[in-house]
C-alpha cells in the first residue's frame, strides 16, 4: 500500500506551529514585510478577507449599523483621559512625533527638530475615544438615540512576539461601536453583535464557535461585561475570534456622551464595541487546513472554482481554452451561496500539475482539469479539496460529462462549505471533556505528555477580585486559562472546581492564542 | 412671483468655498476631528466613498488587478533610497519615533525613552517603495509578469492647510501598482487605468473629465509620463480626480525588481501606479452640489430612494407604514444600474418636513412623502431631487398612483443618473474657450473680474525644461495652472500661445484645486 505524499513538508501532528507556518507560506496568504510587526497580506489572503469583510458588513448593515471612518491618529490627551480611567490600559502604541524628514547633511534624513509636534498622536490602538468625542458631538436627544457606528480600520498595537494573522503590530478589523438609552438597549445591542459573529464565523466560515461571558478579569479594560466567541483550532488551543463588551456608562462619561431624556432629564449614554480582525483568518487556516495546505470554505472563497486546462503549447490550446471558457461561462452564470460562482480559468503558462497542487495548497474548494482528451470526449476531471485523496494514495479525481459539472457545482460547493463545518464541530465536540471533577483531574488532562487536549467545561462558582485572581493563577500554572462561560449550556449540578461551593455555572478552561 | 426658499444659507454664486463647507455640513458628509488636518467621514459620507470603493474595484477586478495589503509604516531608509534618486521628494510626513508611552510621574503620559525606535518608521504618504520591495521578491521570470496589484488604504501627508475631502493630512484611497516586461505593456496598463478611470468618472459618478498628459513639470516625482482625469467644478475651477503614471524602470531600479527575460538574460521591470482617492467625494459635491445641498448620482446614493411616512403618533400610523413598506419592499425587489434599488423606509421620530428637507439636503435621489390621505387614495407623492423646484417657487411633488411609482421609479433613477452627468458636461462644454489666441486675452479670460471663468484650451508647442518653467511661471502670476493635454483633441493648426512657435498639440489651461 502506497503513502499519500501530501503537499506540505510538515505534518499537523509533528508540529502545529512550523505547519500553521508553512501553510501562511504555501497558500500564498502573508510574508513578512521587513518592517518590524507588520505583515504584507498577499492577493490570495487578502481576497479572503475581503470576503470575509463583504459579508459580515452586510450582516453589519441589516442591523442598522452605520458604516464612517475616523482618524488615524489619537491625541496623546484622549489616552491621559482614559488612563486616569481605566488601569492598566496598555501602553504598547506607535508614537508620532515629527511631520517632517529633512537632510542629516550626509544623505540621509532624519526628523526635522523644527517640526516636532507639540502633542504626540497615537497611531490609533481601537477607537473608542475619538469616536467618544464624535458620539458627544453627535447626540443631543434620546432621538439621536440608539447611534450605530461602524468603522472598518488598519489599527496598531506595539508587539514584540508576532505571529503572522495571529498576533501583528498593525492588523486589519471592523470596531463597532454604539450608543443607547438604556442599559437593557446596549445589552442588546451587545449580544445581537455577538450572535452575529456566532453566524458569521458558522455560517459563513463553517467556524464552529462558542459564544459566552468572559469572566470578569478578561474583561475589556473598563467594560462591564465582555462576550466572545471561541473557536478551537486543531491543536486544541483556543482562538477568541471576536468579542462584544457592554461598556456601562463610564466611557460616556469620560466623553461626555449624555442625552436629554424622555423626561427632559440629562442622561449618560450606555455604549458598547465590538470587533472581528484579521485574526479570523488565522482561525480559518487552523480550522479548516489540512497537511495538504488550506482548505477555504466556498463563502469567503476567492475563487470558489478553478479550471486548468492541460495546455500543450500548440495549435490545439485555441480550442481547449474555448472549451473550458464554456464551462467557466456557464459557472459564473449559475448562483451559490446567494452570489454568483467565483470561477477562474487559470490559462497561465506553466504545467497543469504544478498549477493543481498550488490550488490545493491554496486550498480552492474545486479544480477542474481539462486535458485535450477530456475535451474529446465532452468531459472533465474535477478535484474536491475537502476530498483530495482516494483510498489508493492518489488524487480522488472524478471524471464527469461537462454538462453534468456545470449542474453539480454548484451543489458540491454548498456541500464543501457544510461538510467543513460537521468535520470541525464534530472534531470540537469530540475534543471537549466535560466530566473533570477534580484539580488533580484538569492537569492531567492537559499534561504534558497529551498532545492537542482540546478544552475542559467545567463548573464554578463564579468567583470575583481576588478570590478569581487565586484561580486564574492556579490555572496559569498549567498555561491555561479561561475562555468563556457559554451561552445557552445544561444549569450547573455540582461543586465548584475551584472553590468547592456550589457552581453556579459552566465555563471553559483551554491553553489559547 | 414668490422666490424660491432654497435650503442652504449660501449660495453658489455669492461665495462658492462657504458654500462648499455648508454643503460638508448639511449633507452631513464629514467634520473636522479636533485631530490636526484630519477629517470625520460621517455615515452619508462614507456611505457614497463605499459606493465608489465597490463600483471602482469592480472595474479594477474585471482588469485581473489583484488587491492585496501592505504595511502601514515605512521604514525610513526607504525614503532615503527615495531621496536620492528622486529630487524634490515631498517630506511632510509623519513620523513614528517610540513605541510605548509610560508615566510622566505627574498623572500624564509620554513617549517612553526607553522605546526609542532605532529607525524611525513613516506612516506611508504612497506605497510605491515598500510595494517595491515585495515586487522584488515576488517577481523572478517573465512569467510572473504582469504582476497586477492594488491597495485600497489610508495614506498621510501632512497639510498645513486642509479643506475636506480635498486635502487633509490623513485620506482614503486606492493605489494601483503594477510591474511589466516591457515599455509597452506597462504604457497599456498605464492607459487602461487612466479609461477605468475615465468610464468610473463618468459613468459611476455621473463626472464629466477629460483624459489627458500632464505636463513634464506636474509628474510624479520620478515618473516618465503621468496622465490625469480632469473635472470642471462649478466655480470653473479644475479638479485632478486620478492619475496614472508610467514609472519606466527608475522605481524598478531602486527597488532591485528584475527578471529573467524570455532569453535568460536580466531585465529591469517597467512599473507604474495609479490612484484615486475620497477628493473624489469632494469632486462630486462641487459639481453637483446646487443651492439647496447635494445631488447624489444614484449609482454611488447610499439610499436612492427614501420614504417618508407622515407619520401622526396615533393609531392610523401602524397602517401607513405597512403602506410605505409595502412600496420599500416592491422597490427593493427591482434593479437597476445592476442591483437591487437601495431604499429607505425613514421612520424615525421627527416631523415629515424636516426630514424631507434634511434628505434634500444629503441629496437622496428620490424622496417619496407618504401621507394619510396618499394611502386613502392609494397613491404617493413623488419628489425627484434633481428637478426640485416648480415653477411656482414650490417643491415640484408629483403624485402617483402606488403600483406606478415602483413600476416607474427604477427608470427615474437611471434618468437622474444621466441627467446629471449632461447637465455637467454641458456646463463645462460652455466654459471652455478655445479661441484664446494671445496671452492679453487669456489674462483677460482670468481677469479678477470675471467670475469663475471656467478653462482655456490653448495650443502649444510642448516646451521643457527651463522653457516650461518660464512659460509656468507666467501661468502662475495669474494663478494659473496647465492641467492636461487632452488624449484625442483636435491637432494643433497655429502657433504656440506662448513660445510663438509651431504648436504641436492642446493644453488645458485652468485654476485648480
Amino acid at each position: 500500500m502506497s503513502a499519500i505524499r501530501h503537499a506540505l513538508t510538515v505534518k499537523r501532528e509533528d508540529d502545529f506551529a512550523a505547519w500553521y507556518q508553512e501553510v501562511v507560506s504555501a497558500a500564498d496568504m502573508a510574508e513578512e514585510s521587513g518592517v518590524r510587526g507588520c505583515m504584507v497580506i498577499k492577493p490570495w489572503g487578502y481576497g479572503i478577507w475581503e470576503r470575509m469583510q463583504r459579508l459580515l458588513d452586510a450582516r453589519i448593515k441589516v442591523a442598522g449599523v452605520q458604516n464612517a471612518y475616523f482618524p488615524l491618529f489619537i491625541p496623546l490627551g484622549n489616552f491621559e483621559r482614559e488612563a486616569a480611567h481605566v488601569e492598566g490600559f496598555a501602553k504598547e502604541m506607535a508614537v508620532v512625533t515629527h511631520h517632517r524628514l529633512i537632510s542629516d547633511g550626509k544623505g540621509g534624513l532624519i526628523p526635522d527638530p523644527e517640526a516636532k509636534l507639540e502633542e504626540p498622536l497615537i497611531v490609533r490602538p481601537t477607537s473608542e475615544t475619538i469616536i467618544g468625542d464624535a458620539m458627544s458631538r453627535w447626540i443631543q436627544s434620546w432621538r439621536d438615540l440608539p447611534l450605530l457606528l461602524n468603522q472598518w480600520a488598519n489599527v496598531v498595537r506595539w508587539e514584540m512576539r508576532t505571529r503572522m494573522f495571529l498576533r501583528t503590530s498593525e492588523f486589519l478589523w471592523q470596531e463597532g461601536h454604539t450608543a443607547h438609552e438604556t442599559r437593557e438597549d446596549a445589552l442588546k445591542e451587545t449580544m445581537r453583535a455577538l450572535e452575529m459573529y456566532r453566524a458569521f464565523a458558522e455560517e459563513d466560515i463553517s467556524l464552529p464557535v462558542i459564544a459566552g461571558e468572559k469572566p470578569e478579569n478578561e474583561r475589556f479594560p473598563g467594560a462591564v461585561g465582555t462576550w466572545s466567541i471561541e473557536a478551537m483550532m486543531q491543536d486544541g488551543k483556543a482562538l477568541q475570534a471576536g468579542t462584544s463588551h457592554y461598556l456601562g456608562t463610564s466611557f460616556a462619561e469620560a466623553a461626555n456622551i449624555r442625552f436629554q431624556d424622555r423626561e427632559g432629564g440629562q442622561q449618560l449614554a450606555h455604549t458598547t464595541s465590538w470587533g472581528v480582525s484579521t485574526r479570523m483568518v488565522g482561525a480559518l487556516i487552523m480550522t479548516h487546513g489540512d497537511d495538504d495546505g488550506l482548505r477555504v470554505p466556498p463563502a469567503v472563497a476567492p475563487q470558489q472554482v478553478v479550471i486548468l486546462p492541460m495546455l500543450r503549447d500548440n495549435d490545439g490550446d485555441a480550442e481547449l481554452l474555448g472549451y473550458c471558457d464554456a464551462l467557466r461561462a456557464k459557472l459564473a452564470s449559475e448562483q451559490v451561496l446567494g452570489e454568483p460562482v467565483r470561477v477562474l480559468l487559470d490559462s497561465r503558462p506553466g504545467k497543469a500539475a504544478a498549477k493543481r497542487w498550488d490550488w490545493v495548497r491554496r486550498g480552492a474548494p474545486i479544480v477542474v482539469e481539462v486535458g485535450p482528451r477530456d475535451m474529446e470526449n465532452g468531459r472533465v476531471t474535477v478535484l474536491r479539496r475537502d476530498r483530495l485523496w482516494g483510498g489508493d494514495a492518489k488524487p480522488n479525481f472524478s471524471v464527469l460529462d461537462r454538462e453534468v459539472a456545470a449542474r453539480t457545482i454548484p451543489g458540491l460547493l454548498v456541500d464543501i462549505q457544510k461538510g467543513l463545518f460537521v468535520e470541525a464541530h464534530d472534531r470540537r465536540e469530540a475534543n471537549i471533556e466535560s466530566g473533570i471533577d477534580s484539580l488533580d483531574a484538569l492537569a492531567e488532562f492537559f499534561g504534558e505528555d497529551r498532545r492537542y487536549p482540546g478544552w475542559a467545561e467545567v463548573q464554578w462558582s463564579r468567583p470575583t477580585g481576588a478570590a478569581l485572581e487565586a484561580v486564574t493563577e492556579t490555572l496559569k500554572a498549567h498555561k491555561l486559562t479561561f475562555r468563556n462561560v457559554p451561552l445557552n449550556a445544561a444549569p450547573a449540578d455540582g461543586p465548584c472546581l475551584f472553590t468547592g461551593e456550589p457552581a453556579v455555572e459552566r465555563i471553559f478552561v483551554a491553553r489559547a492564542y
